[in-house]
């Protein structure tokens, strides 16, 4: 059987929030604790690294989720936090590596076996949804063209990838100082396919303080 | 002066929302009642196109919202309940038309002044707002690339256009049986120029009912 770790990605200011966004309570717990829920609960995940901020008074999170083997404080970019989890993680061990954002708290469990499926599959894999909204393609304030969207997809994640798949990836974006807005860029930096899986709607992302009032009717349902 | 008339577009079915979303309530007030409200308010606005799906029982609406010209029925298409609407329109009176999805209830009215204001100058114009997710451009279940997304941006309404150019832009299409996801896109294959100006992120489009919760969350701000 695979080991499967997951880096959850929680070092965000939360500027638009007025407050770290993972610290949110979502009906009764908090954005980040109902994450870390669904990865510990989940039979396939094997250990959980946690990058967090600031990494003092996380007795309670090792308590509450048995499954963090390790919590580290992440850099001032995304992808220095998942670099930072990526090297807590026990070397030569894992076998696939989800990476998942702090403040997608709901994230389902079929999602998670999902994406771990397809990882062991084809090595690097993102779920995705598709766009509602009409897209255009601008050059300042005009309109060059309207985008097809039914050739585009909204990212989400937990995003899935091979161990060695995942450490050749980060590498060469560090050694050529390249950031990408998602980990699946860098690997198709390394002209690797990526796969897709289909996401979920309800996966939704914690920005605002009304995504919250969102996420609690999702939950509701 | 220029003479600005609104087709506000509420013909849709609401499939994913179990009966018609304009219908919903939204703190007290339906979608719909609070769209016209906006746009009855504005002192721009001379006259609104009502489109709906069932003509019936409208007099509330006409009672309530006394720049409401006209009540006509849609199609089956966005598109055929915008062309049924310009066709309400009182011929060669009006300047700017302002086309706008019945189910954006959140609509400020300095977004409204915006686009008609742009209107004038440029002819054609979309409201829009950056994406936050990331984007990538698929084929089947493979990533073909990550989209560069400091150049795409989300679409709303009101679209703004002058006269005589969306007529022009609906004949064509209309000779072409050319189906478009928005109105500019019609604007765009007469090859004449599309403006942009800010959106506003609370302008959001109510698609599911946890979107009215959000609406709500919004509107308690």
């Amino acid at each position: 059987m695979k080991r499967v770790s997951a880096i959850i990605v929680a070092a965000g200011e939360g500027r638009r929030f007025g407050g770290a966004k993972q610290d949110a309570l979502l009906a009764g717990q908090t954005v980040l604790e109902r994450v870390l829920d669904r990865f510990n609960t989940h039979p396939e995940i094997a250990d959980i690294i946690l990058v967090l901020k600031d990494i003092n008074h996380t007795q309670d999170y090792r308590e509450k989720f048995l499954k963090i083997s390790a919590v580290t404080s992440g850099g001032i970019e995304r992808q220095d936090s998942v670099l930072a989890g990526f090297q807590a993680l026990p070397p030569d061990k894992v076998d696939i590596v989800l990476i998942h954002d702090g403040v997608r708290p709901l994230v389902s469990n079929t999602l998670i076996s999902r994406v771990i499926k397809a990882t062991a599959d084809k090595g690097a894999v993102v779920p995705v949804i598709s766009l509602e909204d009409t897209i255009k393609q601008v050059h300042g304030d005009k309109i060059l063209s309207t985008a097809n969207r039914t050739q585009l997809r909204r990212v989400q994640t937990p995003q899935g990838f091979k161990y060695h798949l995942l450490q050749a990836a980060l590498e060469k974006a560090q050694a050529e100082r390249y950031y990408g807005t998602d980990e699946a860029s860098l690997v198709e930096r390394l002209k690797k396919e990526v796969g897709t899986v289909p996401g979920d709607r309800r996966n939704i992302k914690i920005t605002t303080p009304e995504d919250i009032k969102y996420a609690e009717a999702l939950l509701e349902d």
